[in-house]
Protein backbone atom coordinates (compact mmCIF):
# COMPACT_ATOMS: atom_id res chain seq x y z
CA UNK A 1 0.00 0.00 0.00
CA UNK A 2 1.28 3.27 -0.71
CA UNK A 3 -0.99 6.05 1.34
CA UNK A 4 1.59 8.10 2.49
CA UNK A 5 2.74 9.12 -0.74
CA UNK A 6 -0.51 10.06 -2.18
CA UNK A 7 -1.24 12.06 1.11
CA UNK A 8 2.38 13.63 0.64
CA UNK A 9 1.23 14.20 -2.48
CA UNK A 10 -2.63 16.37 -1.68
CA UNK A 11 -0.71 18.79 0.55
CA UNK A 12 1.53 19.44 -2.20
CA UNK A 13 -0.49 20.02 -4.23
CA UNK A 14 -2.78 22.38 -1.75
CA UNK A 15 -0.39 24.32 0.10
CA UNK A 16 1.31 27.33 -1.45
CA UNK A 17 4.54 25.98 -0.17
CA UNK A 18 5.15 23.60 -3.16
CA UNK A 19 9.19 24.02 -3.36
CA UNK A 20 10.47 22.77 -6.71
CA UNK A 21 9.42 18.84 -6.40
CA UNK A 22 8.94 16.49 -9.12
CA UNK A 23 5.62 16.79 -9.46
CA UNK A 24 5.45 20.71 -9.38
CA UNK A 25 8.19 20.51 -12.19
CA UNK A 26 6.07 18.05 -14.46
CA UNK A 27 3.50 20.27 -13.92
CA UNK A 28 5.21 22.76 -15.26
CA UNK A 29 6.61 21.37 -17.79
CA UNK A 30 3.43 20.17 -18.73
CA UNK A 31 1.71 23.33 -19.17
CA UNK A 32 4.84 24.55 -21.40
CA UNK A 33 4.18 21.70 -23.24
CA UNK A 34 -0.10 22.39 -23.73
CA UNK A 35 0.75 26.20 -24.00
CA UNK A 36 3.06 25.81 -26.90
CA UNK A 37 1.17 22.97 -28.77
CA UNK A 38 3.73 20.44 -28.26
CA UNK A 39 2.16 17.94 -26.58
CA UNK A 40 -1.58 17.78 -24.41
CA UNK A 41 -0.34 15.93 -21.35
CA UNK A 42 -1.89 15.95 -17.58
CA UNK A 43 -1.59 14.50 -14.27
CA UNK A 44 -4.88 13.11 -13.30
CA UNK A 45 -6.63 13.76 -10.31
CA UNK A 46 -5.69 11.69 -6.76
CA UNK A 47 -8.80 8.89 -6.42
CA UNK A 48 -10.80 8.79 -3.73
CA UNK A 49 -14.42 7.84 -2.44
CA UNK A 50 -16.59 10.18 -1.58
CA UNK A 51 -19.09 9.12 1.81
CA UNK A 52 -20.74 12.29 2.52
CA UNK A 53 -21.33 15.47 0.75
CA UNK A 54 -23.19 18.40 2.06
CA UNK A 55 -24.82 20.80 -0.45
CA UNK A 56 -27.26 23.16 0.98
CA UNK A 57 -26.91 25.10 -2.34
CA UNK A 58 -26.20 22.65 -5.63
CA UNK A 59 -23.60 25.50 -6.41
CA UNK A 60 -21.60 25.14 -3.27
CA UNK A 61 -21.08 21.50 -2.19
CA UNK A 62 -18.69 20.56 0.27
CA UNK A 63 -17.27 17.00 0.77
CA UNK A 64 -17.20 16.45 3.56
CA UNK A 65 -16.37 12.64 4.22
CA UNK A 66 -14.00 11.23 1.74
CA UNK A 67 -10.81 8.45 1.62
CA UNK A 68 -8.25 8.02 -0.49
CA UNK A 69 -7.81 4.56 -2.73
CA UNK A 70 -5.00 3.15 -4.59
CA UNK A 71 -4.31 4.39 -7.74
CA UNK A 72 -5.79 1.42 -10.73
CA UNK A 73 -3.71 3.69 -13.05
CA UNK A 74 -0.51 6.22 -13.46
CA UNK A 75 -0.75 9.55 -12.69
CA UNK A 76 0.49 11.07 -15.88
CA UNK A 77 -0.89 10.29 -19.66
CA UNK A 78 -1.70 12.30 -22.52
CA UNK A 79 -0.73 12.53 -25.94
CA UNK A 80 2.56 13.97 -28.25
CA UNK A 81 3.20 13.52 -32.39
CA UNK A 82 0.03 11.49 -32.18
CA UNK A 83 2.26 8.90 -29.35
CA UNK A 84 0.09 7.50 -26.43
CA UNK A 85 2.24 8.34 -23.39
CA UNK A 86 1.83 7.26 -20.08
CA UNK A 87 4.14 7.42 -16.70
CA UNK A 88 4.35 6.74 -12.80
CA UNK A 89 6.60 9.68 -11.34
CA UNK A 90 8.50 8.83 -7.93
CA UNK A 91 11.06 10.71 -5.44
CA UNK A 92 13.52 8.63 -3.86
CA UNK A 93 16.20 10.31 -1.00
CA UNK A 94 17.77 7.00 -1.34
CA UNK A 95 20.28 6.24 -3.45
CA UNK A 96 17.78 3.56 -4.90
CA UNK A 97 14.24 3.07 -5.63
CA UNK A 98 12.50 0.94 -3.75
CA UNK A 99 10.37 -0.96 -6.10
CA UNK A 100 7.07 -0.73 -2.73
CA UNK A 101 7.35 3.15 -4.51
CA UNK A 102 4.96 1.49 -7.22
CA UNK A 103 2.03 -0.97 -7.22
CA UNK A 104 2.04 -4.10 -9.20
CA UNK A 105 -0.61 -2.95 -10.72
CA UNK A 106 0.66 0.28 -12.34
CA UNK A 107 3.47 -2.32 -13.93
CA UNK A 108 0.59 -4.14 -15.62
CA UNK A 109 -0.70 -0.93 -16.59
CA UNK A 110 1.84 0.25 -17.72
CA UNK A 111 3.06 -3.21 -19.66
CA UNK A 112 -0.67 -2.95 -21.10
CA UNK A 113 -0.11 0.42 -22.81
CA UNK A 114 3.27 -0.89 -24.30
CA UNK A 115 1.04 -4.04 -26.09
CA UNK A 116 -1.74 -1.43 -26.98
CA UNK A 117 1.39 0.94 -28.99
CA UNK A 118 2.03 3.43 -26.19
CA UNK A 119 4.83 4.42 -24.22
CA UNK A 120 5.21 3.40 -20.68
CA UNK A 121 7.66 4.29 -17.98
CA UNK A 122 9.00 5.69 -14.91
CA UNK A 123 10.17 9.19 -14.14
CA UNK A 124 12.28 8.82 -10.77
CA UNK A 125 14.14 11.84 -9.41
CA UNK A 126 17.08 10.61 -6.73
CA UNK A 127 16.53 14.10 -4.14
CA UNK A 128 19.52 14.21 -3.03
CA UNK A 129 21.28 14.36 -5.78
CA UNK A 130 18.98 15.74 -8.34
CA UNK A 131 19.09 13.12 -10.48
CA UNK A 132 15.63 12.32 -12.50
CA UNK A 133 15.60 9.73 -15.21
CA UNK A 134 13.20 8.24 -16.95
CA UNK A 135 12.81 4.33 -17.17
CA UNK A 136 10.71 2.79 -19.72
CA UNK A 137 8.75 -0.47 -18.95
CA UNK A 138 10.31 -3.03 -20.72
CA UNK A 139 13.73 -1.61 -19.00
CA UNK A 140 11.70 -2.66 -15.41
CA UNK A 141 10.29 -6.07 -16.63
CA UNK A 142 14.09 -6.32 -17.34
CA UNK A 143 15.36 -6.15 -13.97
CA UNK A 144 12.32 -7.78 -12.31
CA UNK A 145 13.48 -10.82 -14.45
CA UNK A 146 16.93 -10.89 -13.65
CA UNK A 147 17.28 -9.77 -9.92
CA UNK A 148 15.06 -10.65 -6.36
CA UNK A 149 15.90 -7.03 -5.41
CA UNK A 150 13.15 -4.83 -3.81
CA UNK A 151 15.03 -1.99 -4.80
CA UNK A 152 16.18 -0.10 -8.19
CA UNK A 153 20.03 0.83 -8.06
CA UNK A 154 20.21 4.26 -9.39
CA UNK A 155 23.53 2.38 -11.50
CA UNK A 156 20.56 0.51 -13.15
CA UNK A 157 18.80 3.73 -14.43
CA UNK A 158 22.39 5.17 -15.22
CA UNK A 159 22.83 1.73 -17.70
CA UNK A 160 18.95 1.59 -18.83
CA UNK A 161 17.54 4.23 -18.41
CA UNK A 162 18.12 8.18 -19.78
CA UNK A 163 18.92 11.08 -17.33
CA UNK A 164 16.93 14.27 -17.63
CA UNK A 165 18.57 16.94 -18.21
CA UNK A 166 16.86 20.15 -16.36
CA UNK A 167 16.73 23.74 -18.12
CA UNK A 168 14.34 26.16 -18.40
CA UNK A 169 10.82 26.25 -20.57
CA UNK A 170 10.45 23.82 -20.03
CA UNK A 171 12.32 22.64 -16.99
CA UNK A 172 12.06 18.79 -17.07
CA UNK A 173 12.31 18.49 -20.83
CA UNK A 174 11.12 14.35 -20.55
CA UNK A 175 9.44 14.27 -23.99
CA UNK A 176 13.14 14.85 -25.81
CA UNK A 177 13.98 11.19 -23.99
CA UNK A 178 10.83 10.07 -25.82
CA UNK A 179 12.08 11.34 -29.35
CA UNK A 180 15.24 9.76 -28.62
CA UNK A 181 13.84 6.19 -27.93
CA UNK A 182 11.41 6.56 -31.03
CA UNK A 183 14.69 7.76 -32.87
CA UNK A 184 16.41 4.62 -31.69
CA UNK A 185 13.67 1.96 -32.66
CA UNK A 186 13.41 3.35 -36.20
CA UNK B 1 -20.55 25.91 -14.70
CA UNK B 2 -22.01 22.67 -14.65
CA UNK B 3 -21.52 21.66 -10.56
CA UNK B 4 -24.68 19.65 -10.70
CA UNK B 5 -24.28 17.03 -13.01
CA UNK B 6 -20.59 16.85 -11.76
CA UNK B 7 -22.25 16.27 -8.32
CA UNK B 8 -24.78 14.21 -9.80
CA UNK B 9 -22.14 11.96 -11.49
CA UNK B 10 -20.68 11.47 -7.67
CA UNK B 11 -23.31 9.76 -6.34
CA UNK B 12 -23.77 7.55 -9.21
CA UNK B 13 -20.48 6.30 -8.45
CA UNK B 14 -20.78 5.94 -4.55
CA UNK B 15 -24.00 4.53 -3.95
CA UNK B 16 -25.19 1.12 -5.02
CA UNK B 17 -27.95 2.09 -6.67
CA UNK B 18 -26.34 2.40 -9.89
CA UNK B 19 -28.77 1.60 -12.72
CA UNK B 20 -27.96 1.83 -16.25
CA UNK B 21 -26.37 5.29 -16.52
CA UNK B 22 -24.30 6.21 -19.70
CA UNK B 23 -21.34 6.54 -17.45
CA UNK B 24 -22.10 2.56 -15.84
CA UNK B 25 -22.11 1.36 -18.82
CA UNK B 26 -18.96 3.22 -20.35
CA UNK B 27 -17.16 1.38 -17.38
CA UNK B 28 -18.63 -1.75 -17.97
CA UNK B 29 -17.91 -1.34 -21.70
CA UNK B 30 -13.67 -0.20 -20.90
CA UNK B 31 -13.62 -2.79 -17.95
CA UNK B 32 -14.30 -5.07 -20.89
CA UNK B 33 -11.89 -3.69 -23.66
CA UNK B 34 -9.03 -3.92 -20.94
CA UNK B 35 -10.22 -7.37 -20.02
CA UNK B 36 -9.97 -9.00 -23.75
CA UNK B 37 -6.89 -6.69 -24.50
CA UNK B 38 -8.70 -4.39 -26.50
CA UNK B 39 -7.73 -1.51 -25.43
CA UNK B 40 -6.56 0.82 -21.91
CA UNK B 41 -9.38 3.36 -21.48
CA UNK B 42 -10.42 5.10 -18.21
CA UNK B 43 -12.94 7.31 -16.90
CA UNK B 44 -10.80 9.84 -14.58
CA UNK B 45 -11.16 10.46 -10.87
CA UNK B 46 -12.87 13.72 -10.41
CA UNK B 47 -11.15 16.67 -9.96
CA UNK B 48 -11.54 18.30 -6.01
CA UNK B 49 -9.66 20.21 -3.86
CA UNK B 50 -8.84 19.15 -0.24
CA UNK B 51 -8.55 21.54 2.48
CA UNK B 52 -8.75 19.41 5.19
CA UNK B 53 -7.27 15.73 5.80
CA UNK B 54 -7.32 13.79 8.98
CA UNK B 55 -5.03 11.65 9.65
CA UNK B 56 -4.12 9.74 12.73
CA UNK B 57 -2.34 6.94 11.45
CA UNK B 58 -1.02 7.12 7.53
CA UNK B 59 -2.72 4.57 7.00
CA UNK B 60 -6.06 5.88 7.23
CA UNK B 61 -6.07 9.23 6.42
CA UNK B 62 -9.91 11.04 6.19
CA UNK B 63 -10.61 13.91 3.95
CA UNK B 64 -12.64 16.46 6.10
CA UNK B 65 -13.24 18.90 3.83
CA UNK B 66 -13.04 19.17 -0.32
CA UNK B 67 -14.72 20.82 -3.04
CA UNK B 68 -15.06 20.11 -6.72
CA UNK B 69 -13.85 21.53 -9.40
CA UNK B 70 -14.19 22.11 -12.39
CA UNK B 71 -12.65 19.55 -14.98
CA UNK B 72 -9.74 20.78 -17.15
CA UNK B 73 -9.97 17.64 -19.28
CA UNK B 74 -12.60 15.33 -20.87
CA UNK B 75 -13.69 12.51 -18.12
CA UNK B 76 -12.20 9.65 -20.36
CA UNK B 77 -8.82 9.24 -22.17
CA UNK B 78 -6.62 6.20 -23.18
CA UNK B 79 -5.19 3.70 -25.47
CA UNK B 80 -6.85 1.57 -29.11
CA UNK B 81 -4.99 0.59 -31.55
CA UNK B 82 -2.02 2.79 -30.93
CA UNK B 83 -4.30 5.48 -31.28
CA UNK B 84 -5.11 8.39 -28.49
CA UNK B 85 -8.82 7.77 -27.38
CA UNK B 86 -10.19 11.40 -25.54
CA UNK B 87 -13.99 11.66 -25.22
CA UNK B 88 -16.43 13.48 -22.80
CA UNK B 89 -19.91 11.42 -21.98
CA UNK B 90 -23.14 13.27 -21.66
CA UNK B 91 -26.54 12.48 -20.69
CA UNK B 92 -30.11 14.61 -21.45
CA UNK B 93 -33.81 14.16 -21.16
CA UNK B 94 -34.39 16.49 -23.78
CA UNK B 95 -34.13 15.82 -26.84
CA UNK B 96 -31.75 18.35 -27.71
CA UNK B 97 -27.89 18.48 -26.21
CA UNK B 98 -27.66 21.54 -24.29
CA UNK B 99 -24.24 23.12 -25.29
CA UNK B 100 -24.13 24.32 -21.87
CA UNK B 101 -23.45 20.58 -20.07
CA UNK B 102 -20.02 20.92 -21.69
CA UNK B 103 -17.30 23.54 -20.82
CA UNK B 104 -15.43 25.77 -23.66
CA UNK B 105 -11.88 24.41 -22.20
CA UNK B 106 -13.22 20.79 -22.90
CA UNK B 107 -13.99 21.87 -26.65
CA UNK B 108 -10.67 23.37 -26.45
CA UNK B 109 -9.17 20.13 -25.05
CA UNK B 110 -10.34 18.12 -27.99
CA UNK B 111 -9.47 19.99 -30.81
CA UNK B 112 -6.07 19.94 -29.13
CA UNK B 113 -6.25 15.99 -28.94
CA UNK B 114 -7.14 16.17 -32.85
CA UNK B 115 -4.32 18.31 -33.30
CA UNK B 116 -2.05 16.07 -31.57
CA UNK B 117 -2.89 13.24 -33.93
CA UNK B 118 -5.76 11.83 -31.44
CA UNK B 119 -9.35 11.41 -31.85
CA UNK B 120 -11.14 13.53 -29.64
CA UNK B 121 -15.44 13.13 -29.71
CA UNK B 122 -17.91 13.22 -27.16
CA UNK B 123 -21.13 10.72 -26.18
CA UNK B 124 -24.49 11.67 -25.63
CA UNK B 125 -27.41 9.74 -24.24
CA UNK B 126 -30.59 10.69 -25.49
CA UNK B 127 -32.33 8.97 -22.34
CA UNK B 128 -35.92 9.32 -22.98
CA UNK B 129 -35.15 7.44 -25.97
CA UNK B 130 -32.01 5.50 -25.04
CA UNK B 131 -30.39 6.67 -28.49
CA UNK B 132 -26.53 6.95 -27.86
CA UNK B 133 -24.46 8.88 -30.14
CA UNK B 134 -20.82 9.30 -30.80
CA UNK B 135 -20.56 12.57 -32.70
CA UNK B 136 -16.40 13.86 -33.26
CA UNK B 137 -15.01 17.64 -31.94
CA UNK B 138 -14.69 18.31 -35.68
CA UNK B 139 -18.71 17.81 -36.09
CA UNK B 140 -19.09 19.84 -33.47
CA UNK B 141 -16.94 22.88 -34.41
CA UNK B 142 -19.04 22.55 -37.65
CA UNK B 143 -21.85 23.07 -35.60
CA UNK B 144 -20.99 26.20 -33.39
CA UNK B 145 -19.59 27.60 -37.00
CA UNK B 146 -22.97 27.21 -38.50
CA UNK B 147 -25.38 27.88 -35.55
CA UNK B 148 -25.99 30.12 -32.85
CA UNK B 149 -28.02 28.13 -31.27
CA UNK B 150 -27.58 27.15 -27.52
CA UNK B 151 -28.29 23.16 -27.88
CA UNK B 152 -27.50 20.70 -30.95
CA UNK B 153 -30.34 18.97 -32.00
CA UNK B 154 -30.72 15.29 -32.01
CA UNK B 155 -31.07 15.34 -36.03
CA UNK B 156 -27.57 16.78 -35.99
CA UNK B 157 -26.52 13.73 -34.17
CA UNK B 158 -28.15 11.38 -36.22
CA UNK B 159 -27.25 13.18 -39.44
CA UNK B 160 -23.30 13.77 -38.53
CA UNK B 161 -22.84 11.86 -35.66
CA UNK B 162 -22.90 7.50 -34.86
CA UNK B 163 -25.53 5.97 -33.75
CA UNK B 164 -23.77 3.14 -31.01
CA UNK B 165 -25.71 0.05 -30.91
CA UNK B 166 -26.02 -1.57 -27.43
CA UNK B 167 -25.21 -5.06 -26.89
CA UNK B 168 -23.86 -7.52 -24.55
CA UNK B 169 -19.98 -7.52 -23.89
CA UNK B 170 -19.16 -5.17 -24.60
CA UNK B 171 -22.62 -3.34 -23.55
CA UNK B 172 -21.53 -0.16 -25.64
CA UNK B 173 -19.27 -0.83 -28.21
CA UNK B 174 -17.95 2.95 -29.10
CA UNK B 175 -14.92 1.45 -30.38
CA UNK B 176 -16.48 0.03 -33.51
CA UNK B 177 -17.61 3.68 -34.63
CA UNK B 178 -13.67 4.57 -33.87
CA UNK B 179 -13.14 1.98 -36.38
CA UNK B 180 -15.42 3.39 -38.89
CA UNK B 181 -14.34 6.30 -38.71
CA UNK B 182 -10.56 6.10 -39.01
CA UNK B 183 -11.50 3.41 -42.24
CA UNK B 184 -13.26 6.37 -43.70
CA UNK B 185 -10.34 8.55 -43.16
CA UNK B 186 -7.84 6.18 -45.40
Amino acid sequence: MNYPNGIKKIFKINTSNRGMTLEQDLNDTNLYYRNNDIAVIYKKPTPITINKVDYKSRKDAVIKEAHFIIPSTTDYNGIYKGLYIDFEAKETRKNYFPLANIHNHQIEHLRKIRKCGGIGFIIVRFVLKNNTYLLEIDKIDKFLDNSNRKSIPEEYFIKEGYLIKQGYNPYLDYLKIVDIIKESEK
